[in-house]
């Protein structure tokens, strides 16, 4: 099953079912209202949307409309808790041996919690203070869980995983080393994350959902420079295991987002990277010093997840980067 | 103006507004149904919200029923966000001194985004998994804001300072120092805080809330022993500072809560503290090692913040740490 919200004046949006190819939608009205309440009720209202879902594929939906990402807001437009990991031993290994910080890799994974008040749509132009912080995208997967009780364990967490979304953690480098080496994680160097339009439940994924991890390629194009095709198969913690690392001394309310951090591959050369501070990294590395800079105002960033055969289960995201300063706010 | 939630079968509670001297309360319906609701629209409700109160003052209001505050949820049972300031230097010197972690004081202040989807009562068990963790109290004050713009000024910010509250950070230190050590802040090492009763206007302190300080001892017990009394106008940042800081790359939405961190003095041998880690960080600087161990099962903590008059403003927490393993569940 595929769920988005479409924009509207309530800041939850407004739910739909998305049909299998993203070219229709119909709206959840009488099931769930918003995709918060349908996670806060999911074994209730799950089937029903299931059956309209199957519907829609069928074409047998009346009320059926074109699906337009560009008016569809975030999956879940806010969450009450947004915990990232950060599962990708490529990713940390890098960041050790490019950038000098500390090794924290270790037996339980790395997680900070977010901002979680907004995440923004596919398609919004998205606003930055200045170039100076060093604008970078992350591109993530992440689930949704319904409520998660405490001292849950991995096997047992697996089964509150009830939809998969693909993030663009958007960071802010300059700040977010200094963040990071006074220890209280991130607050300045993370503003709002972006989400592709559409989240789908597991089996959507067939077998490219396994061992709680969504093997896939996310393709990142940045400007017109493709960027990478890291796959999210290689995660050294999977998903139910960051959910049982997280409800180790909280319940996880409904609608808890949790994301892999950046994905990345030990194959670095053949697939490139989902986020720039990777880049600069090797380049480092291997000529010295980072070449590549950070993205300038008016830069775009498009990030798509792909099934073998081609299909963009989440949809893109695809948006600009702007500086406040440039665009006169 | 005080105001307080009373619990409910929904998790927002239901907001009543609450007499000066705490005895008498009345609910604010037709007005705002909840305190997250009454801050989302501020500008329209707080005037009606005052007239109410002023007449429950007066002992004009014939629907005013006795305040018992274990009938209260917290003022904000649950938030969008909460971000934890460390705003006392003494607390952070302490840390630094005694514990050998890196100085990370500097011209920023230090802060982490904390779990928000639920603020415990002034009154119920707090549950936590084991003794092993550590388990400590941290006495703070906090502020709520309405709807902060991006890239506020800390004069600007003062202005967003709706409600003042008092908050226990309940903390897991065996978890602390490992998850600050790795840099992402802390998960598991925070789990829900608690807050007193009763979230109060700043013109409720006449000359004791001054330079977006709360001008205060904060008063705190475990189990018969007077743990201490710091004042919260030893912050080296005030919350316009702390709202700005946050507000530097992102909104802050109607209802974030803003926490000082641990009230902590520098005459530490004259007032206390208002942590066990604070402490124990003096026993060993001063005695070669920490002779206080942290909470066990059953163990209750009470913290009051009290004016020259020693009235209590906020009410009082007052509430037992309990082991799940050890209650069964």
């Amino acid at each position: 099953m595929k769920l988005a919200s479409l924009k509207c004046d309530r800041p939850d949006g407004r739910l739909i079912i998305v049909s299998r190819d993203l070219s229709s939608a119909v709206l959840a009205s009488g099931i769930a209202e918003t995709l918060q309440l349908a996670i806060e009720r999911w074994d209730v209202v799950s089937h029903a949307l299931q059956h309209r879902y199957e519907a829609l594929n069928r074409g047998e939906v009346p009320a059926a409309f074109p699906f337009q990402a560009s008016q569809a807001a975030a999956p879940l437009p806010r969450a009450w808790q947004w915990l990232d990991g950060s599962a990708f031993k490529a990713h940390s290994d890098l960041a050790v041996r490019a950038y000098q910080i500390a090794n924290s890799w270790g037996d339980l994974p790395l997680m900070y919690q977010g901002m979680s008040h907004e995440f923004l749509s596919c398609s919004d132009d998205v606003a930055f203070p200045t170039e100076e912080d060093g604008i970078d995208f992350e591109g993530e997967f992440g689930i949704i869980t319904d409520a998660v009780p405490v001292g849950i364990s991995p096997a047992e967490a697996a089964q509150h995983i009830k939809l998969l979304v693909q993030i663009n953690d958007w960071s802010l480098r300059v700040i977010g080393r200094d963040e990071m080496n006074r220890g209280f994680g991130w607050v300045r160097a993370k503003p709002a994350c972006s989400m592709a339009p559409v989240a789908i439940t597991p089996d959507e994924l067939g077998p490219a959902w396994a061992r709680a991890r969504i093997h896939l390629q996310l393709h990142v194009w940045w400007n017109e420079d493709h960027f990478g095709h890291a796959s999210g198969a290689e995660m050294a913690f999977g998903f139910d295991e960051l959910i049982a690392h997280a409800a180790y001394s909280r319940k996880l309310c409904p609608g808890t987002i949790i994301g892999s951090g950046t994905v990345a591959n030990t194959a670095y050369h053949e697939v490139g990277s989902s986020c720039i501070l990777e880049r600069r990294g090797f380049e480092i590395l291997e000529q010295g010093a980072a070449r590549t800079g950070f993205m300038k105002h008016g830069d775009r960033v498009r990030m798509q997840a792909r099934t073998d055969t081609g299909d963009a289960p989440f949809g893109t995201i695809d948006q600009r980067a702007v500086v406040t300063g440039a665009i006169g706010q």
